[in-house]
């Protein structure tokens, strides 16, 4: 939860609010005309501009202009970021000890301050993709219902394309979501508007969510909508960790 | 400057803001607890979390948790972001075309959203380390001042080491400390400090800034403290970028 945030902060409220995120391991946000230093195998100077500063409770300190993804100075968890008064500015310093380095950034003017209290245990998982998903799906179409029979794999509707488009012992039709990933309402979104398609020519039509799991939530607008949730545990999520794949992506 | 600060928005009101910031093309950052599913390469799934959500005009989108530098899901530059309310709650989607990818927050609580429209003009500049300027410093202190004499390089002081301890051709003490790139007032201080501390045992010590250049505030410092700025242009800022040098830090 957010536990401060102020509009045009003075410096001596930034300084206030830096410590009080530090002390209390929260994230501080600051919006800011700023300059800012880097000193460490190199050094750096970055002009006056307007930017986003984020300073983490692990030490981490993020100076990001208004376009790209990346931030333009950095420092990563593990070191320390203090905050202080200097000839009448708010200046947020983080460093670290080894590799020394720091960076420092002499805040002009403080547009806005946040300070969030962030909770967070949930882990990224990654999974593989849901091609080799359909394509067990292609082959074990019993895996889903028994009696279960695959008309078409991904069919073309105006909504884009269908994974998979079945038909049940029954003979009624069946329009199969699948998704590598926990259901989500995003999921149940999409399936519906499948459903309501082809419901304008067939009324008998059922939905069908296929995905390793899903919240209760997501089952609950399911059922809510008369759909059904198939929960294909062997695709749970691996152990890879998208944090490491994405040390490669920078 | 922020144009808007919500504490606690409505879904509805995140979906506002967030629309005005791709309109207006404002930094949108959002406190939020959320879950966040990626589709591209691979498929992702994040569960609920307080994060801090980012989103530039250029496309760019952010997830950060509470800690580490690297933000758990990203989009670069060059795609959009949209925002629309689904079941009650507000979703930022940030896709591209080419790889085809989609980054989608489904923001279950809004602790706070900020628009800020930020302009900043400024490119970081990275010069070399400041070893290489204090061996020319060393070679020529005539460049510095005529007659000026080096006494010691790097000489120890309870703040730290001054970068030169040189006396004039008066043979009066200068501290002299040297800057590898815009001399700021955070330099200023530091000086000011070491001069302060050799003033007790010589009130004549004088004080020399030495950087590629200074602001007229630096100056201005400097002068209203009876110190000196000496301007080696010829240590000014190389071409080279740190956005280029942090592609590889990642």
């Amino acid at each position: 939860m957010v536990v401060q945030r102020l509009d045009a902060p003075t410096p001596e409220e930034v300084v206030e609010a830096a410590k009080a995120a530090v002390r209390d391991g929260a994230v501080l946000t600051v919006q800011a005309r700023c300059e800012v230093e880097y000193e460490g195998r190199t050094s750096g100077y970055l002009g006056e501009g307007d930017r986003l500063l984020v300073a983490k409770p692990d030490g981490t300190f993020l100076v990001h202009q208004p376009t790209g993804h990346k931030p333009v100075n950095w420092m990563p968890g593990g070191g320390t970021v203090e905050a202080r008064e200097s000839d009448g500015d708010a200046v947020l310093l983080a460093r670290r000890s080894n590799p020394s380095e720091r960076v420092e950034a002499r805040i002009l003017e403080a547009y806005g301050v946040t300070r969030f209290e962030a909770e967070d245990g949930a882990t990224y998982e990654e999974s593989g993709t849901e091609a080799e998903m359909h394509e067990y799906i292609q082959n074990n179409p019993e895996e889903l219902e028994a009696g279960l029979r695959i008309v078409e794999h991904e069919r073309e509707t105006k909504y884009g394309f269908v994974d998979f488009y079945a038909v049940d012992e029954d003979g009624t039709p069946v329009v199969v979501e699948v998704k590598r990933i926990q259901a989500t309402l995003n999921h149940f979104d999409q399936l519906k508007r499948y459903v309501e398609l082809y419901s304008e020519s067939n009324d008998e039509v059922r939905g069908m969510l296929v995905a390793p799991s899903a919240s209760e939530r997501v089952r609950r607008a399911l059922r809510d909508n008369d759909m059904e949730f198939v929960e294909l545990a062997e695709f749970g999520l691996d152990a890879k960790g998208a944090t490491e794949a994405k040390l490669t992506d920078f």
